[in-house]
C-alpha cells in the first residue's frame, strides 16, 4: 500500500513536475512608438485593392484575433482558401501561415497584402497609400528617421504592433503559477490532454505553433489534400496534409476550427483530432473534460487603446 | 516674527490644502465590448466621403489625441476652421467643441462626420458603410442585440471607446498623491500658475474644459472674431471670442496652441495668454517655470491594443 502510494506520488510528480507548457510572459519587448503607427496601419482598410479589407478584417480583436469564419473573405468579397489563424501570440510561432511558408511576422505580411483574394495590392501601391497620408508620413519619418517611407518601414511598424498582441494571465497560466486552482473537470482534462497524447504536438508556450504534423497521422483523412499544406512548399509526398500545429491559446474564442474551418465546435474538433491523430474514438466524458481544460487557455486579451480598465 | 511665520504657514496651507485640481482617475466605467468595436470605427477611414479621413486623422494617438496641425485637414484635403482639440480626457469636459455646441461625446460625433470639410457623410451613408462590413455588422448585432445597426448604435460604440481615453498618472497627479516630488522649477511654476491667476479658468480635473472664457478678457485681441466662438451659437455680443477653456492635460504633446493654432510653443502660449487674459507682460523666468509645471501634466497615454507593456 505504501509502495503504491509512493508510485502514485512519483507518477504524479512526473506528470506535474516539469510542465511541458510555459506561461505566456506578462510583457514582451517592442517599440511602442512604431507599434502605435503599426496599430493604425493594421486597422486601415485603405491598404487593400477595394478599400474594404484591413489586417484586422481577418484578425480582429472582436474574434480572438481571427475572424470567426470558416474561410476568410478578402477584397471584392472574394473567398480565401484557408481558415484565418489568430494573430494573438503569433510572435511565439516558429514560422507563420498554416504551412509555415513565412519565417517570421515581417515575411508573413507579404502574403495577405499581395494576395489577390485578400488585400491585393502591389508593394508600390502600399507605399503610395501610406505616403499619401500625411499623418502616417509624418509619424513614420519622425520615428524611423528616414527620408522615404519604404515598404520595409511599413511592415516593420505593423510587426512591432503584432509582437505586442500577447495574451498572458489565462486561468491555466495562473494555475501553472500556483495562483489559482483548476476545477475538477479542467484538471482531469489537462491530465487526459497529456496522457492521451495531445501534448505530443500541442506543447510549448503556444501549445502548438512549433512543429509540422500530418492531419490524419494515424487514421488518414478521407478527403483531398489541401492546397496550402506543407506539400505545396516542399513537393515531398509525405508532406501532404501536413500543417503547422495551430496554437490552442484562446481556442475557445476562435471557432470554427482546423485549416478548413470544418469543425464548428471544440467538442467536434477534439473528437475528430483524437480519431485521426491519436487513433481512437474518444468518449463524451473525455471530450468534455478536455474542452473544459481548453477553455482555461483563454488569456487576457490585448487592451484596447484605453486607460479605462 | 512668530506672527509672520504663522501667516506664512496659513498662506502656505491655504495654497496647498485643497488643491483646485483633482487627479485623473485610474479607471473609468465603460463597456469594453462596445469600445472594442468603437475603436475600430474610430480608426476607419471609410467613414468619410473620400475614404481618407477617420476620427483618428485629427485625434491621433501619435499626436496626444490631436493632430499636430494648426488647423485640421479633412476630406479632399480641405482645411477646417479650427485647431483640433485632444480627444484624451474629453469625457471630463462639460461640453464638447471649442464653443461647446455639443452637450456630450455622442452629440459631438455629429459634427465632424457630417461636416463637408471634415468627413462629409450623411447619416444614411454612415449606416450603409458600417452595415456593409460583415465584421461590424456581426459584432454590433451581437453586442447591442439589435436587428438593425442604426446611426445611434454606431455613435454609442465610438463614445464607449472615447470614454476610455483617459490619461492618469501624470507627474503632477503623482505629486498630488504624494508619490513623487516636483522639481524646483515645476513647483514654482505651479505656485505661479495659481498666484498669477491661470487657475481661475484652468481648474478642475482637466485644468479647463469646465467653463467659457473670453480670449482677451483683460486686453482684447487685435484680430477679428472667430467663426466658431460662443457668439456663433448665442449671438450675444459679449460672447465674441469666448471659447470653452481648453484642457491643459497633456498640453506638451499637442502643439500648436489656441483655437486657431497660432501659438507654436508653450512659451508663446503662456506669454500671450498672460498678456491678454491676466493683463501683464510675464517675464521669461516665470514663463519657464510655468512651462515646467505644464510639462508635468503629461499623463499615461492610453495603451495601444497590446499586452506588451
Amino acid at each position: 500500500m505504501k509502495q503504491l502510494f509512493l508510485i502514485s506520488l512519483l507518477t504524479y510528480s512526473y506528470l506535474f513536475a516539469k510542465e511541458p507548457i510555459p506561461t505566456i510572459p506578462q510583457t514582451i519587448e517592442y517599440d511602442k512608438k512604431k507599434a502605435k503607427v503599426g496599430m493604425m496601419l493594421f486597422f486601415d482598410t485603405r491598404l487593400s485593392k477595394d478599400g474594404s479589407t484591413s489586417c484586422a478584417s481577418c484578425h480582429s480583436p472582436e474574434a480572438g484575433g481571427a475572424d470567426g469564419r470558416a474561410i476568410s473573405t478578402g477584397v471584392f468579397g472574394k473567398k480565401g482558401g484557408i481558415n484565418s489563424p489568430t494573430v494573438y501570440n503569433s510572435v511565439f510561432n516558429f514560422r507563420q501561415f498554416w504551412n509555415g511558408r513565412a519565417k517570421d511576422l515581417a515575411e508573413q505580411i507579404d502574403g495577405p497584402v499581395h494576395n489577390p483574394v485578400e488585400m491585393g495590392l502591389t508593394t508600390d501601391e502600399i507605399v503610395e497609400i501610406v505616403n499619401n497620408d500625411s499623418n502616417y508620413r509624418a509619424a513614420l519619418k519622425r520615428i524611423y528617421l528616414k527620408k522615404n517611407i519604404t515598404y520595409e518601414v511599413i511592415k516593420d511598424a505593423i510587426v512591432e504592433f503584432e509582437k505586442a498582441l500577447i495574451t498572458p494571465n489565462s486561468k491555466f497560466d495562473k494555475y501553472l503559477n500556483d495562483e489559482v486552482e483548476l476545477s475538477k473537470p479542467e484538471k482531469k482534462g489537462y491530465m487526459k490532454f497529456k496522457r492521451f497524447g495531445c501534448i505530443t504536438c500541442h506543447n510549448g508556450v503556444n501549445l502548438g505553433g512549433n512543429s509540422y504534423q500530418k492531419f490524419g497521422a494515424t487514421i488518414p483523412l478521407d478527403r483531398p489534400e489541401h492546397i496550402d499544406d506543407l506539400y505545396a512548399r516542399t513537393k515531398i509526398e509525405d508532406d501532404k496534409n501536413k500543417f503547422k500545429v495551430p496554437t490552442l491559446r484562446n481556442i475557445a474564442l476562435t471557432a470554427p476550427y482546423f485549416h478548413d474551418g470544418s469543425a464548428k465546435t471544440l467538442e467536434e474538433a477534439v473528437a475528430r483530432m483524437s480519431y485521426h491523430n491519436l487513433g481512437f474514438k474518444i468518449n463524451d466524458k473525455d471530450i468534455n473534460d478536455i474542452v473544459a481544460f481548453l477553455k482555461t487557455l483563454t488569456g487576457q486579451e490585448p487592451r484596447i487603446l484605453t486607460n479605462g480598465e
